[in-house]
């Protein structure tokens, strides 16, 4: 008899989050779970690690089936944690969210839930990064179900190439209804900044980031373009830097 | 009259780093240097950004030509501090480092170094993180100087396509003298963690991050390999996660 998958949960928007709560209710028919997530809001932690002081995870409930750990760690923490130490076997999926914003375009570099995701595949472990376009505490995660559930079995039945995840970003809730699932490309954008300059009690100088997102990246098949149509975006991702076309161009 | 370059400085292993001032020594000939770099060390930072709490940067030096800012930040915050708010103009150059480790292969997710190169690279501002394959405190720069000269005056002179910057590994220094500069590929490896175990005072357990460095990638033109065969590696690196082979056979 085959065993049931082994899932490991993680997210950047803390344990505490709506959006995890929402995830982990729906992966318990896939698999046996084991959450491991952060005590903290991990936003715009990337792909940070902790080198500088130790992981202290806590099992915080268990049946079976069912594990759930907390930890001091990042987002990319827990996936090690998890993958090398927490784990009984090699998980058969790593989900991660359900966050609470868009991780598109640019933004997948300053996530902590792709980047737990990818962590996963360097070590050829399916993942799926599971955003929503929407930043509020209490996002309306009602209507996500079956789209999450269509990806998730997918991914569960074929698997990806190794080394391959995928960074889901849905739609906002609205009164019109989702028009189904893209397979797009991360679009090219940024982050106008403009910092927030105030003046401390003691009269030192701070600032808080702020800005406004800017996509500059007019192609049809980018995540932005599909987000704003009302279709999920999903983009299957990788860790290569390389400007692989410069590669040939540049010479000393 | 032309302007001399303005040239933005930071790192990841704090602002007393010894590569960091190697850095400014180097690069005080080619422009005018604004340094941004953190109090603390921020190694493992990947491209984490504050959001939590402000940033407070302190001017702590100031001369014609020379400015010196420490910062509560990240190795990314102090490039966004830079470009958007601190720099009276848009740098003509970033560099970062040198970094006290290597930065090739999988270690550029985690390489705060790196990423505040990408950062400016989102603005199209040409930038090279440089990374010495040597981890000691006290590591040896006193050989670097010809590498770093070269590339800095290549990539001031011509610039960078726009979102590219450049990767550079330095070997160790050795009694075999360094062969050449070769622009090569990011290697595919990983880390293989073994989290070290520990029980502290109160009966807790804590585990202390560890592992050993896999390669895993036989190609000849990575930058493992070219480090390997004493050749300093310069990867154009950029951000786009897109498994783009990936993204004409997945169907939903």
């Amino acid at each position: 008899m085959d065993k049931r998958p082994l899932i490991l949960i993680t997210n950047d928007d803390s344990i505490n989050a709506k959006g995890l709560r929402k995830l982990i209710g729906l992966m318990r028919p896939f698999g046996d779970i084991v959450v491991i997530a952060s005590e903290q809001v991990m936003s715009g932690m990337s792909h940070a690690v902790t080198i500088k002081s130790p992981l202290m995870p806590r099992l915080v409930h268990s049946e079976a089936g069912y594990i759930e750990y907390v930890t001091n760690g990042t987002p990319v923490d827990n996936v090690k944690l998890g993958k090398h130490t927490l784990l009984e076997r090699k998980p058969d999926l790593i989900v991660s969210g359900i966050n609470h914003g868009s991780n598109a375009a640019i933004n997948i570099i300053y996530s902590g839930t792709v980047a737990a995701v990818l962590e996963g595949a360097i070590d050829g472990i399916p993942g799926i990064g599971f955003s929503i376009d929407d930043y509020s505490h209490n996002a309306d995660f009602n209507f996500v179900d079956k789209f999450v559930n269509i990806i998730t079995k997918k991914v569960l039945d074929e698997g990806l190439p190794s080394g391959i995840c995928l960074n889901v970003n849905i739609p906002k809730n609205s009164k019109d209804k989702i028009k189904g699932i893209k397979v797009v490309r991360q679009a090219k954008a940024r982050w106008v900044e403009e910092f927030e300059k105030r003046i401390d009690p003691f009269g030192r100088t701070y600032y808080w980031i702020g800005g406004a997102f800017e996509n500059g990246d007019d192609r049809a098949d980018t995540d932005e373009k599909t987000l704003k149509d009302n279709y999920v975006a999903v983009v299957p991702v990788q860790i290569d830097f390389t400007a692989h076309a410069f590669v040939e161009k540049l010479k000393f």
